[in-house]
């Protein structure tokens, strides 16, 4: 391809709202142009590396033998409401309603519609597993897109979902999906952390985020320094820094020692800090105890404490019951912060948040700043496992300007239910290997997980099992976003000059820069061309009549991972010469001309290989 | 690929709305499934032509230097609005509001898209000329979506514009694309028909589509049985079936030995049929006089008889200066009919239709009926070419009940206007070689036009000529249906048992059917699958334990063009043997197993040459 009718209008200047280098550098190489907020245009040179990331992305999909398939983008709004999330998506979900004032969706994501196929096929256990998966046009409608195609409005997403008889065989296929999916990123040339995620919204238990460290990503990492764990902070375990009690009985023996508890005054001191410096010790010394207001929860409280009076209410027919709204007390470390995402999870709540002032009042009959758990019985206690190693600690008193001295876990208090439910920070350690942890920012390219039942029971899926009886499948669920995949290979690969694409996606391989494209010279380059092409390899030819320059900041900008310059000079040498360079490297060499399209051929497979392996 | 990992869901039953080949197969074949009323998902065998089908074109593209890029398929209304379009596209194009309230497209096409990329790059002619294309998701919102995805509301288009700096180089890209049509078609072993076509709503001269036969085509096709004359109906021309007079004293002198024009009396006759009956005559002899309205008229009238009062009006600051309204009387030779769009063409107006009765009694002052050319003064009258040449004729009165007759063009009337607005029909004779004429119906599959200045004039597209000056490039659009050719090749290439593909665009290149897949016979399958897949070869390898019958019909159903059995029996042969059969023909032949891989191989390379040749 000729540079001059290859259409790549390369810019001086960055975007005003270009803040990361993806963005800034995607549009500066013209591989971009936005037609409106979050809507963006891939022009040629774009278009050709993110068509190699879907096609690195279709091999893998299809190696595990998954099937592509291609349902439409805008999808019916009744099939949302089989699932029960036309009213739980939200505003982010673009709905139309035609010209007959039917419903549609500008699809977010696919699992009604693939599902709504497999229903209607599906007849008996011979046809299962079954993976399908389609790589597609999506919409969200993101209030503030920013940052490019990283956070834009419609993107393209690879989205596989698939159906099993029973959990190993899904766990087989969610399994292999985890191995395409490292395969997918080390042949797009992209360093991914795996990590345990919470499966949030989506339902269901078991799954994987494949991060990409980002300065400008949307989740917290805990990673280890020692060994290879990672996950979201979200649902992140240390290794304890205490001594658990593994009972009451060793709790108390525990316990032996430490004077019964008594009451200490603490005039105007509310804050664990005011406390500290008042009593002149550390946090560590404290058991804080916070209120919660938990919506939506699944688990029973019939036995609880303080509970007996709440009703299980069924939201539809489909869901399952919950109590719409209730109050816990959570007793954790006073130098530790609760992890709200890990208190909702083992509540099976949809959602929990710090209890009003009103409520804590209310519950506790005492100003905020004075909870504490003994003598607690208006509300059922949840106990972060690291309280349950402190036997002499300062705690509220449910009174106005008091607190307790001396208090120990299992002889002055005990739990209605123990969990892990900390916050886990940077300087924590891991919990495989003691290790230090550390954090990073990470943006999520894919998620791979286990759906569980909510789609096959909600839209009523199932198939004849061997004896013939009917059985429901249960069903995983496996994205990536194509986009922002390719922008972070650019995050990752890039310097000051411009993108450095690794082979596997760049847009093309070499770039022949002729100094003047002209005579001898034009001749060598049109010919170097040809010999390249024939043999498979891509090549950017640049004839145009610009200075030399513009020439190498041009191939530079667009990140062609391969460069050979072609001048009057090197011809004229005793064996003709031309100087190739690595778009990686800083250095280049100069190579017989003769020899030069073997050379680069070489070269390029052997980085293809590299990558694929 | 195994059979029974490949999700083709066969059907023996046909679905009920499905009345053309095409949608019975694709359904019954496993190709296509239903989501909604005109929404339809590609199943994996499906989904695998279709990406041929979209290759075929890509490279097609490529070839002529077109480039691929890949906007959005939900744009700004705005841009519509600039173009004018978002009033004029009306009820189809379907129309969302987002969360913000700002307009959104689900885009039909994309000239506006296309056109706003381009202006803000666009700043020399050297960069001219330049076309760009999509393969993108369209969605028109059709009041009744029928013939499956012959006419779905979500399809895939390949839509391709072209910015020239003059006539010349439009022209150049314009024939291109048609040569780049032909071979695509050509390519998907589909028979086409290129006819000119009326560019409609589109704008613009210059217009070709390609069709296809179909009993259930929008179009009526007008055809040469002599020579290669196509033409849309709407805008086909015929050889004169009469003499016409070149000039007023020309049709003076042609009705010297007419007697005088007189009246005859009528009573109650107003139809041509009753005329004929009553004189004893044939319609041949009759000049028809016909009222026509027409809405938004381009051409200047201030000169046109009757017209003085009409005020001509700008919709926009951007759109012509039209009439609103206006109304004409036609003449025409009283067995043929008018044709609107050449109508409608001739006047620049953008709908024609016969005048209410109360219109034409209004405007003639004449019950409807007794409408004529001789003494009409209170409209301007278009003389179809035909009645220039009638020098003795039978034309309505201007009065109830009453004719005249002896009535000769030149002598008793003249016209304002002198058209070809005569509709073509079977039997006329061709413009071109005197050849019959005759009909078929046609769907188009593609459109390639000269959209001339309208976008780039609406939207403000300019560049800096050679002299710095700046210039409104010219602009062409040229457009695919994806998923109507790859019906369309269906509705050329089957039979009673199923598809019958053309090579390149089969989901798989062979069925391989092992009589029972285990043992020796098994084994030999899995040998020359290898074989042929290693060779470049798509293999579907029948895996399944069904009956050989059931394997077959499947086989036939499905289409794949070359179909190998493989039983004990020809196993058992002193040189082993398979059976080898062409989907298209009837016969099979016997084959050495160990000749069959070579055999194939052949034979598929040379069929995918002469498709591409």
């Amino acid at each position: 391809m000729n540079y001059s009718g290859a259409f790549i209008p390369t810019l001086r200047e960055v975007p005003a709202d270009a803040v990361i280098a993806s963005h800034r550098l995607m549009f500066r190489a013209g591989l971009l142009r936005k037609l409106a907020n979050g809507l963006f245009a891939y022009l040629p040179l774009g278009l050709r590396s993110f068509r190699k990331v879907e096609q690195i992305i279709r091999e893998e999909m299809d190696a595990i033998g998954a099937l592509e398939i291609k349902p439409t983008v805008v999808v019916p709004g009744e099939l949302w409401k089989e699932s029960g999330r036309w009213d739980s998506m939200g505003e982010s979900m673009l709905r139309v309603k035609n010209r007959l004032d039917n419903d549609f969706v500008v699809s977010p994501t696919a699992e009604e519609a693939f599902t709504a196929i497999v229903r209607d096929e599906l007849s008996s256990y011979r046809q299962l597993p079954l993976a399908l998966y389609q790589i597609n046009t999506k919409f969200r409608d993101e209030i503030r897109p920013r940052y490019g195609v990283m956070r834009g409005r419609e993107f393209v997403m690879k989205d596989a979902y698939s159906w099993h008889t029973d959990d190993k065989s899904l766990d087989d296929t969610y399994q292999a999906m985890g191995r395409a999916y490292r395969r997918i990123f080390k042949r797009c040339g992209l360093s991914v952390i795996p990590v345990k995620a919470d499966s949030g919204a989506m339902g269901g238990s078991g799954s994987e985020e494949f991060m990409v460290e980002s300065e400008i990503g949307d989740n917290t990492l805990i990673l280890c320094k020692k060994c290879d764990y990672a996950a979201n902070s979200e649902k992140a375990a240390c290794a304890p820094d205490f001594t658990p009690s593994s009972s009451i009985e060793d709790a108390k023996a525990a316990a032996v020692n430490t004077p019964a508890f008594e009451k200490i005054d603490t005039p105007n001191v509310k804050t664990i800090d005011e406390l500290c410096a008042f009593l002149k010790t550390e946090p560590q010394t404290f058991i804080k105890t916070l209120i919660y207001r938990a919506v939506n929860v699944e688990l029973d409280l019939s036995s609880a404490p303080a509970c007996a009076k709440l009703q299980r209410k069924k939201p539809s027919a489909e869901a399952p019951a919950v109590y719409t709204e209730a109050f816990f007390a959570v007793a954790i470390r006073g130098d530790l912060d609760v992890n709200e995402v890990k208190l909702a999870s083992a509540l099976k709540a949809s959602e929990v948040s710090l209890a009003s002032d009103t409520d804590v009042v209310r519950l506790t009959n005492t100003p905020v700043g004075f909870a504490g758990p003994v003598g607690l019985t208006a509300l059922p206690l949840i106990v972060d496992r690291t309280v349950t190693g402190m036997n002499d600690a300062v705690t509220g008193a449910l009174e106005k300007d008091l607190h307790y001295k001396h208090v120990a876990y299992g002889r002055d208090f005990t739990a209605w239910m123990i969990e892990d439910v900390r916050t886990v920070k940077a300087g924590d350690h891991c919990s495989l290997c003691s290790g230090e942890l550390y954090t990073k920012m990470g943006n999520e390219l894919g998620h791979i997980f286990k759906l569980g039942y909510k789609y096959t029971r909600s839209m009523n899926v199932s198939y004849l099992d061997e004896n013939g009886k009917s059985q429901m499948p249960i069903m995983g669920c496996y994205g990536i976003g194509v986009d922002r995949t390719l922008a972070s290979v650019i995050e990752e690969h890039h310097d000051e000059a411009g993108i450095i694409w690794p082979v596997s996606v760049a847009p093309y391989h070499v770039i022949i820069v002729p100094i003047k494209y002209d005579g001898a010279v034009k001749e060598s380059a049109d010919k170097l061309a040809t010999e390249l092409t024939s043999a498979g390899i891509e090549v950017l030819l640049d004839d145009r009549s610009e200075r030399p320059g513009v020439k190498f900041n041009d191939a530079d900008l667009t990140g062609i991972p391969w460069r050979v310059v072609i001048g009057d000079k090197g011809l004229a040498q005793n064996i003709p010469q031309v100087e190739i360079k690595r778009r990686s490297e800083k250095d280049s060499t100069m190579t017989d001309l003769d020899k030069a399209s073997a050379d680069i051929v070489k070269k390029i497979r052997e980085e293809i290989a590299r990558l694929n392996n």
